[in-house]
């Protein structure tokens, strides 16, 4: 609590005075050894599966649709289980809440321990355009010899996964070609660069994810400028790959994988909810899967292959048959972050079909994190949301129904034959619907697991994750 | 798994062949002497604490208004968590889901460990009117000699309390005269009578509630015909009252307290929600708090009450002090049920400061217990909601926003001091609000309280309570 208070605010009198690069709080980075690691509550890795809008409502309408109402997800096998609070800060006066937060803030929150502003990149709440920083918790793993990685369905440059390796006072601040409200960022006025630039001047083991396309934009200061910023991770060391092909076979100490230009394509389409009484009736739709194609890899393919370029340099998949005395002497361990990022994105777009197809796909990823702890049991796995969204679970509506304020759609579930029907009632159609300011479920299992219990804040998910990693 | 299945169906056949009373499962009553208490995990007293409707949503909205974001309320104190599903079977064919719940279906999922149709009350699901029996854990405690107590802010004869010592095809068949739809279960046709009647009938020990209007009805057949259910209630050894004055003095081995005609005075009041912006704008509205006359306990007052006469016949308020051998001897231990009832009813009519009010309410009557079983820890204490509602927190809309499609009210948090939007989504304004389908928080402790934890169904929270008391 101290380090959420007095250490923020000296980060942002120093931000503010020198405009340099501030380290808002003085981690103990007690670069663990093997032998630190035999004590009690030490983790080898962690691996942290962040559902983008997947509140205990969206958790419910994907199980319900997919497994049925008494069926069971990867996600719900999690041991220990609490739920914590999301809010963010307001820009104009940090002494007040916003009781609603985005991606952005609530990212900062479990990553660094801090809460900040919407939008906000890891950085100070109340600093404007400054450029200010609070440390993630993956920097400081990096810093004590973990390896570290980074995967999303969405542009990797989209708030979830920036808060890991970046610090910018606007997430839209992307690539070296949307820097329009991060001026003093800019490479060329000293700053550290876009998200993109960042993300791989971070030197990240493995990124895999869409946004290719702010990769694609030319770097305008510094050491690299005129190249890309694909160009500059080529000099800086980084395989980089653009299909589920080559993803395969991929090796090497840094690994770039870049399978869209924007967010990667949807697992799963059917019709978008309507106005009163909605799509999908009389009998219910049924929604059409697999529609990814082939060349893009699945959030289930990305973190098998990240986890076995982060467990094991050679990129063999060893890590599936038994754990062996050889490769922990080897392995320093890792943090790996894995963001379902569309089911926020299907929420926002009241389209029920592709919003459930990303939860099923994000809970296939977990599946791959839990097999791999259950070789190797040293392994933190934690299950959450960044916060809550709009759509429901209400009562069928009949046919003739037109009184309902929100837009429905209406489901036939796989396993119970059953009608779900699905409200978005926060915007009028066709606007984005609205992040929620509910509590959200956190899961987990192994070292350190037992701190998600009861109701705790985002913020603590840091804390819980730097302890089990050593890192305080 | 099995008793969900074949003993209820065996249940259906049975009543519809015969249209007698059937006891559709055969539970084994031990009658655990005080010996088989000492073994682990069993539980001398079990206090459940039903949040009607409050869902993860309901919780959040109130502590963010009571005591902050970063507040914690008693509710957030118990030591395990987590989240089990709440949904129904349909009427029409209970092979099929109903995905959302009322208090009826999910309370006689909680109370006797089978799943029913909307609208029932500890009956089984497609039977229509025919007279069918789903055992209750209060039956079953009583029978193995737990003294009983049902306390609600509802009329006592409302759903919630009504799973725990009544059987009926519908749920609005309260009092004598309100019997139109379950007529087979009128007293003059054989049946058990109106859930008024029943509730008396049971010689639940401490029933405590609003309601009285529903007492007032004169009995039809039976024994008591002619008489009021008050009557009927005193004649089968009760003492009734009907105000705070003499619920604080009342004793006896039989408590009836109606303290209103129909539900309980709410807490708190305040301004409803309105169309887009909504109301509350500019500042956010401040709800005027203690509402309720005096001559009307509160929740937390019937709570303490009730676990006084519960834990000792003399009605010494000695459990406050501490826990002696002489007590243990002469207290063979009890089942309570509390519910906060107005948190949903506020919730179907649009008022946050009403809905918050009777939140904070439930909450106290929570750190009663907590305070009960600080000093009992054979105690076995669960918090949780019977289904998720429409309540949600929103971005605050501008003064000029008209475009959202729910109704909204915008509140000035206590602590924080800062704006908190509330939206009212599923139903127009001034329909009544529907229940969600999401899953919903359950926290526990003492005995067999770690059951409550990860994923469970509502039907699990039966066999919890049951292990705890030595039941089954």
């Amino acid at each position: 609590m101290n380090r959420n208070n007095a250490n923020r605010y000296l980060g942002v009198a120093a931000t503010l005075a020198v405009a340099t690069w501030v380290v808002a709080s003085a981690h103990v980075l007690t670069g663990a050894s093997d032998d630190d690691r035999a004590e009690a509550g030490r983790a080898k890795n962690v691996i942290l599966f962040l559902g983008d809008g997947m509140g205990d409502s969206e958790i419910t309408i994907a199980r319900n649709y997919q497994v049925g109402a008494n069926g069971r997800l990867w996600m719900d096998s999690l041991p220990l289980t609490g739920e914590y609070t999301t809010y963010a800060l307001q820009e104009s006066n940090p002494a007040l809440i916003d009781y609603v937060t985005d991606s952005a803030a609530s990212g900062t929150g479990w990553a660094t321990g801090f809460k900040t502003s919407n939008g906000r990149i890891s950085s100070i709440a109340g600093t404007g355009t400054a450029v200010t920083r609070l440390e993630t918790i993956l920097e400081l793993a990096q810093k004590a010899g973990f390896k570290t990685g980074n995967v999303s369905t969405a542009e990797i440059t989209d708030a979830t996964p920036a808060v890991l390796d970046s610090h910018i006072n606007e997430r839209g601040c992307q690539g070296p070609a949307n820097m329009s409200a991060c001026a003093p960022y800019k490479k060329e006025n000293g700053g550290p660069g876009s998200i993109a630039e960042q993300t791989v001047d971070h030197h990240v083991n493995v990124i895999l994810g869409g946004g290719k396309a702010r990769f694609d934009q030319v770097i305008t200061g510094g050491p690299h400028v005129g190249k890309t910023v694909i160009a500059s991770a080529q000099l800086q060391g980084y395989t980089v790959v653009f299909d589920a092909a080559n993803l395969a076979t991929v090796s090497g100490p840094r690994v770039l994988g870049l399978f869209t230009a924007g967010n990667m394509t949807l697992e799963w389409s059917g019709l978008q909810a309507s106005p009163s009484p909605g799509s999908g009736l009389p009998t219910g739709q049924t929604c059409s899967e697999n529609q990814r194609p082939a060349n893009e890899p699945s959030l289930a393919a990305m973190t098998s292959r990240a986890i076995e370029l982060l467990h094991d340099d050679d990129g063999s998949d060893s890590w599936r048959s038994h754990d062996d005395e050889s490769e922990h002497r080897r392995d320093r361990g890792f943090f790996l972050q894995v963001e379902g990022a569309s089911i926020d994105k299907q929420d926002h777009v009241e389209n029920p079909c592709q919003q459930i197809g990303e939860t099923i796909a994000f809970d296939r990823a977990i599946r791959v994190g839990l097999d791999f702890a259950r070789h190797h049991p040293d392994t933190l796995v934690i299950v959450t949301a960044d916060h809550a969204h709009t759509s429901q679970i209400v009562p069928v509506p009949s046919l003739t129904d037109t009184t309902r304020p929100g837009t429905l759609s209406t489901l036939l579930t796989k396993v119970d034959k059953s009608m779900m029907t699905i409200n978005y009632g926060t915007r009028a159609h066709g606007q984005s619907q609205d992040h929620t300011g509910s509590q959200v479920r956190i899961a987990a299992q192994g070292p350190q697991a037992g701190h998600v219990v009861g109701v705790t804040n985002q913020t603590d998910l840091f804390h819980t994750m730097a302890r089990a990693l050593g890192l305080e």
